[in-house]
């Protein structure tokens, strides 16, 4: 398992980590289904839920949720990509709009079809929320 | 990115998955370090904490996690695989000895040097413990 740095890869990951919010923040049910992959198996926990499991549960989950997109922008701070092969880990930190990220989250994304998609999503309360600030004077940065 | 069954894998994740569980109910440092990758890049967020990056930071962690060997076992319900060619991703909920299980938890494995060894683990609270009889009793079993 190689755990070489690949730049290209790794943005191509966060583009689609970065579309995946920007899908939940205005409501667009199309690009979120298209994210998450057609052929490998997915999964979700949201916040506090039990797993979800099978493509059409996960974006019948999704489309109930961001039926009404979100009043302010779903953010996803500090995300990096951890590659293995053709999968990829990417950890964030997720806010609303201007406030401090409340939750802790693992996306996974598979190479399928020349695209990476989305198999499985799994978001966490934080103990305290992390301000923007926080974050740039932590070693997390 | 293939999906097809493979069972001889599935059941070696699931064992690596368990001495995980075992590694942290006994305390059983040298276990629970041999079990997180020493090549792969590694990560770790434990309920409700910022993320912890790199093998080092996340077995020190660890370490004192399990100093003090729980005094009950730690339970992990439900345990179900996916794989994705070298990378594994196990989802469970996670419980205290007796008690209801209170957490969701992700645990992601490569394949290095043969083995199934650990690079991400999430566990995060479930909204309502999930008791064995209401696994037993919903579509999640």
């Amino acid at each position: 398992m190689s755990s070489a740095k690949n730049p290209s890869a790794e943005a191509a990951v966060l583009r689609a980590n970065a579309t995946f919010y920007r899908a939940f923040t205005r409501g667009d049910f199309p690009v979120m289904s298209a994210l998450w992959a057609q052929h490998a198996p997915v999964t979700c926990f949201h916040p506090g839920s039990t797993l979800i499991r099978g493509r059409q549960n996960v974006l019948s989950a999704w489309r109930q949720i961001i039926a009404e997109p979100a009043p302010f922008e779903m953010r996803c701070d500090h995300a990096t990509v951890q590659l293995y092969g053709s999968t990829a880990l990417v950890t964030c930190y997720e806010g609303n709009g201007e406030q401090a990220a409340h939750l802790a989250a693992t996306n996974v994304f598979v190479l399928e079809s020349g695209e990476w998609r989305m198999v499985h999503h799994q978001a966490g309360p934080l103990a305290r929320p992390l301000s923007a600030a926080t974050l740039a004077a932590s070693s997390l940065n």
